[in-house]
């Protein structure tokens, strides 16, 4: 079952038709479905909504109409309001962070409700008064009123993670064992050499240098075979430098030869 | 020293203006001040950036512009590309959230840069390559594609949470202690019994009931005066009721001391 199934996004009158497009795309980004918008404006730029809903246009479509707050967070368990102010009881306020784990303990086998106010004037008291739970978003003192979208986005988001479904990008090539790394480093110990970087005495140490470079991160499989084959090629270039210089000296000491 | 400062937030070719000014609000709203516009459109609307940048408009008019990404970024240590999708060594990908104090680490003594593609295409692969870290933000499989203004959003509030400069709004009130709540249950086992809501043998069933659901969350000082106060009230409504009763039994015992 899927818990972010019961989540139910509530947005309070909102102003802009924009701002709700981009809402329905930041839900269908986090795999949230369930939209509904209390006394929507008949000002409402409903064109302006479809163009920022991107792809999430049937998002857009689906979306229910309530008359008042009361109405459509009615069959709701959890209700968690978002506000950026303190006072009037908000001062237990959850971080989305640490709501979204309350949440979604409910969302198991309710429908919750995250509720949004207007982008001017947030929530009222009254109600901020049927909400079981306050969200206050982290933000800069200097500048706390957030875009309606980014909010809703976030909120979204930290349901999203908490819900674990998110498998992260992860590297698929196989690491490195110590027995090939221990091959390339033996390799770019010779090309060091052949190519006359470092003298013997130093080699050591600038071997020291190499391996805690490479070690940084980890090393793939094909990581190491790159750095070994790009070892190798200059140490064939050393060596055909190495025959240049001796045929070249042949040729000086017995100049006849060339012919 | 403010970390933050040292974050620069770079947009390449960004298309809508509106994406421009609600990316400057997202970061004033995490107090991240860096911008930076590379090889800015000359399609792009200011007007509707100004607009969506609401009061961070002195932020919109301090970005830096920039020829090339290779320059946008010339003087910083990190610089972390962000990418939707995978593939060409954006296997080892950072969530927004592990990244953070990684990038936070080198912020201390260095800028470092966040780097957003365009609406359309994202960054191009010789752009990742100037990349020392890759970005992928968790997101729903069904639908990846973010709007940049909130992908930068995100970046920014998870750089914010990190630097651990917000102080979540806390009760301010003080917690009851044990004594407190003791002396309120003992006014509400009275109001039980005076207002004949429960006969002697429930009581202590009752008052279990009662401890439960007070005990679900802390009880504040006031919380607890409340709850003391409401149960006297109706202690003193039972009592006059009883007087009431005992004034009427005696009328009715002795109608004419009524005169």
């Amino acid at each position: 079952m899927n818990l972010l199934e019961n989540i139910r996004i509530v947005l309070v009158e909102p102003l802009y038709g924009g701002n709700i497009g981009s809402v329905c795309r930041a839900m269908n980004n986090n795999n949230i479905t369930d939209l509904a918008i209390v006394n929507p404006r008949p000002t409402t730029d409903w064109g302006e909504a479809r163009k920022l809903s991107c792809n999430a246009k049937a998002q857009l479509e689906a979306r229910q109409e309530f008359q008042t707050l009361k109405e459509a967070v009615a069959g709701c368990t959890v209700v968690a309001g978002t506000s950026a102010r303190t006072g009037f009881y908000r001062d237990t306020a959850y971080s989305p962070k640490e709501f979204a784990p309350i949440g979604l303990e409910s969302a198991k086998d309710h429908k919750i409700a995250l509720v949004f106010g207007r982008e001017d004037k947030g929530l009222f008291n009254e109600e901020l008064a049927l909400c079981t739970h306050i969200i206050q978003i982290p933000s800069s003192e200097l500048y706390t009123s957030l875009n309606l979208s980014h909010a809703v986005y976030l909120c979204c988001y930290e349901m999203f993670c908490a819900a674990g479904i998110f498998q992260p990008a992860e590297e698929t090539a196989p690491e490195s064992s110590s027995e090939l790394r221990e091959r390339m480093f033996s390799v770019w110990r010779e090309m060091m050499i052949k190519t006359e970087f470092t003298h013997q005495q130093k080699l050591e140490h600038m071997m020291m240098g190499l391996r805690r470079i490479f070690s940084r991160g980890k090393l793939t499989v094909p990581d190491v075979k790159i750095l070994m084959g790009l070892a190798k090629q200059s140490i064939w270039v050393a060596e055909q430098w190495e025959k240049e210089k001796k045929c070249n000296a042949q040729l000086q000491n017995n100049p006849e030869s060339a012919e």
